[in-house]
């Protein structure tokens, strides 16, 4: 008899599940779900409750539709039978954070908070909680907080300390209520188990966890008396490992999803490192990058450094036993997408309607005719703020070059080099710390549709560029650690050697491009540098007016 | 019995003519004819002649349709006999620059020389002869000509010394064909006069015509041995000032336009220049400024002063007997064009449609709902180059503060910003100096049309806007100094005081706006600085890499 797994990847507009041979990884199923309320960034449900500018959250009812609709469909797709599903794993975006009680309600769907937008999950992109990081990275600063490296020198607005201190801060009735906070792929897993357990990965990255534990109440303290002692009364100091088994699926989440009752239930995962065993890493010197809306990057390195401006560095964030590197980018397929909606002429869509092609691929295909360098633009990446490198929400995007003659896919082109240039500083970043990195690997949606794009990252990285093998690499990597925490393999490596697939051909630069590249990023790295690093803080200038006149 | 004159005022796109009443200006009659082959940028009429990029010709033909179809419209539309109109006057894009036989027949006309692009009219936003300027400049420099100051520094491309340079490197046979060069508008005063008169003003601003006459034959030998005799060869050294008569109607083209032979033909004049008696403007400290795809800045000082980066300043160019001061700006409504055309959604032509507006005035009417500051964006309106101060064609736009959030009707706004901002710098430039301005008269089609505009201007300004009387002003300047020609005023005052109109009212600053928009002017002017001034030439690199692509 075969044995299968389901992972499940909550991302920021839907829920994609998967359900895989585990002694191949081959996917047999899957389905996707998506959230009625998607991103909730102008007004709470229901419409009476505006949101103020840079809010984002979520509404946790439509991860627990996820699972209702999604692993039923994946039976019935199928047709196999739910005790040959050995295991269930899932991975989330992260930070996404949330007040709950202490018995797993999460405090929005209380009548009594349902109106306080304090009360939902903030979801990673959240970006209210920039003055809370700013006094988060002042007072550890001026404590000399040793943790600070560890995460490149900031701690962004995106996390758990900033999104909890802003609860505090104004919401403190809130604050009171909530008996806990937890990532929300944490209470996902509480959901099929009944039982609060939460993953070491989530809290390393995201919640300052490193090995010598959390920050002490005294530094807490000193961000805010009230805060003191959050750990102990609305977190745990108590976290399971990657692959570990978090509980038997529950009777109540059995009947939800159709799945047996004691079906093995894997530790809540990030949905950017779940992702590298998927495509069958879990070594060094292969960067795995998640590319989608926005860019996660994924190392690991065997010594502890700590780089410019990275997410973090966990041990064993990523593959138990070495040293899991974390960056990002806040803004690529979003920018894109944004380009097109809101910049993009009517004629475009047109000839895209016309030659029965997206407008995505329609501009790909006509950016892809020019030469390296013809558009004459350079832009930044920053639409939505720097993550990684600079970890500076209040950055925002810059195109320079336009003239008369600019048109649409000069820009769309120039937008997919901007966020390639984004990647150079990063992998340069690394590489001054001495992490190497040989091979970049895409997984996500964009690069495996966006041919494009994949060689202008390989001409600007300089490096060979792979893909992932599956087009729902985060969803494999999921099911990937259901069957370890099954038991069905001995660990991670065992595990992703079999289950994992990434596509044999690599792109090469093409030294020709390559070449024109340099000198572009050139002008990049300049820019970067006056505007990303205070010589010029006309964007934050610009921010606060923004701020100032809404 | 009345008198009648008829003013043309020949555009980048069309000829506009205006028959008006002598005796204070009113319309009676106005024609507008689209020029057949307009702006050719892309290839020879026929398609068989590409051209590089930067290269903008006209096809004198069309000229000519404008005389033949618009004054019989005229008369036809007026009722108006011909033995009333009593002159004729016509202004000019400049400079627009064109070779011709010694009878004036433009060498394009000719078929040994129509497929040769330098045989055609070189339009004045030609900018191919860039190496030229800076080759003009640099041994201008280089030997301390008295008269580069004179012309804020720089020579333009958009010149004509630098566009004859060009023909004489690049088709050395063309400029020996070459018997004269001449604007374009001397050569249409030539086909209604049948003699060759040439307009001081053109000469003035565009071909280093100063107090001191030329440059001399050595400063042109040292551009280009061959060059040393092109003001005795080609150019003229006879002038005539700005209201004289240039001579009587030609048979010839009284019967082209319908109108009596011997009627009065007036000296050609610059179609900015001419605007200002149209808008009652004939003394210092009000700047009037001609909007439309581009703007031209009219000054009148009473000192010589050298002015950073101005166009020129001519003794008499303006109005005789005090200095006129031209500065300008090289993209305004044509950025404006291109942004609608180029960068604006369906969404936004489907709402003005519904609305049954214009796509400008609903974006207008949705950017108006903002207030200052709001956008968070700060824009570099060099998407042509910068005129003046600067004046650099390499120059070119500039985006900050792009965000996910940011839609058409943001960019929109801060795309008339910049403009605004631009022509701030023009007018500090002059008061450093101390020629001062107090007023900003606007004229031409933008501001008429465009009510945010106009308060933008206001606000970033800091002065009074007013408005030109008329839509048509710079026809009606024509109009106004064809009077002056057939000596039915004595001078231009008097014929600018009864014929001319300026709107009573005044678009006052408001001061809240104002606040808002000294400190995003800040910001404007930091970037002008650094990108304009050398700091970083990222914008020369990516021109320079985009020729090098193409």
């Amino acid at each position: 008899m075969k044995n299968y797994t389901i992972g499940i990847d909550f991302g920021t507009l839907s829920g994609r599940a998967l359900l895989v041979d585990a002694s191949d990884g081959r996917e047999v199923a899957t389905a996707v779900h998506d959230y009625a309320d998607g991103v909730i960034d102008r007004h709470l449900p229901g419409g009476r409750t505006l949101l103020p500018p840079n809010w984002a959250l979520q509404n946790p009812a439509d991860y627990l539709e996820v699972l209702r609709v999604t692993i039923p469909e994946l039976l019935r797709a199928s047709g196999v039978d739910p005790s040959l599903i050995k295991g269930v794993g899932i991975d989330f975006t992260a930070c996404t954070f949330m007040p709950a009680r202490r018995d797993g309600t999460p405090l929005c769907m209380l009548p009594r908070w349902a109106d306080q937008p304090h009360a939902w999950p903030k979801l990673w992109k959240h970006h209210a909680s920039q003055p809370q990081a700013d006094q988060v990275n002042a007072v550890a600063r001026e404590r000399g907080e040793p943790w600070l490296p560890l995460y490149g020198g900031k701690i962004s607005s995106e996390w758990s300390v900033p999104k909890m201190l802003q609860v505090l801060q104004e919401a403190p009735e809130v604050y009171a209520a909530a008996e806990r906070f937890m990532e929300a792929g944490d209470w996902v897993v509480w959901q099929l188990t009944g039982r609060e357990v939460r993953s070491a990965c989530f809290a390393g990255y995201k919640c300052i966890l490193t090995d010598a534990g959390f920050p002490g109440a005294d530094y807490f303290a000193a961000l805010d008396p009230r805060f003191a002692d959050v750990v102990d009364t609305r977190l745990t100091r108590d976290f399971r490992q990657l692959g570990e088994l978090a509980g038997p699926l529950s009777e109540r989440a059995a009947a939800l999803t159709g799945l047996l009752p004691g079906t093995a239930v894997a530790v809540a995962n990030v949905d950017a490192h779940v992702t590298v065993p998927a495509v069958k890493v879990t070594g060094s010197r292969r960067m795995v990058a998640i590319m989608g809306t926005s860019t996660c990057h994924m190392l690991i390195g065997d010594r502890l450094e700590a780089v410019e401006g990275m997410c973090g560095v966990v041990h064993g964030g990523i593959v138990p036993g070495v040293y899991g590197y974390e960056a990002g980018q806040s803004c690529v397929g979003d920018g894109l997408g944004w380009f097109v909606e809101h910049a993009v002429p009517e004629s475009y869509h047109r000839a895209a309607r016309a030659a029965g092609l997206g407008i995505h691929e329609h501009l790909e295909r006509e950016s892809a005719k020019q030469r390296p360098g013809e558009h004459g633009l350079v832009a930044l990446d920053w639409l939505n703020g720097n993550r990684s490198t600079l970890v500076d929400t209040d950055l925002s995007g810059m195109l320079l070059g336009v003239t008369l003659a600019t048109r649409a896919p000069d820009i769309y082109r120039a937008l997919i080099e901007a966020t390639a240039f984004g990647t150079r500083t990063i992998i340069e970043a690394f590489e001054r710390k001495g992490v190497p990195v040989d091979e970049y690997v895409a997984a996500g949606g964009l690069p495996q549709k966006n041919a494009l794009l994949r060689q202008i990252y390989a001409d600007v990285l300089g490096k060979p560029v792979r893909l992932a093998g599956s087009a729902q690499a985060p969803a494999l990597g999921s099911a990937i650690y259901a069957a370890v925490a099954a038991g069905l393999y001995p660990d991670i490596h065992a595990a992703a050697e079999r289950m994992g697939h990434i596509r044999p051909e690599a792109i090469l630069p093409i030294p020709a491009n390559q070449a024109i590249y340099d000198r572009l990023y050139d002008d990049y790295r300049r820019l970067y540098d006056y505007f990303g690093r205070g010589e010029n803080d006309a964007m934050k200038r610009l921010k606060a007016m923004r701020s100032h006149a809404a």
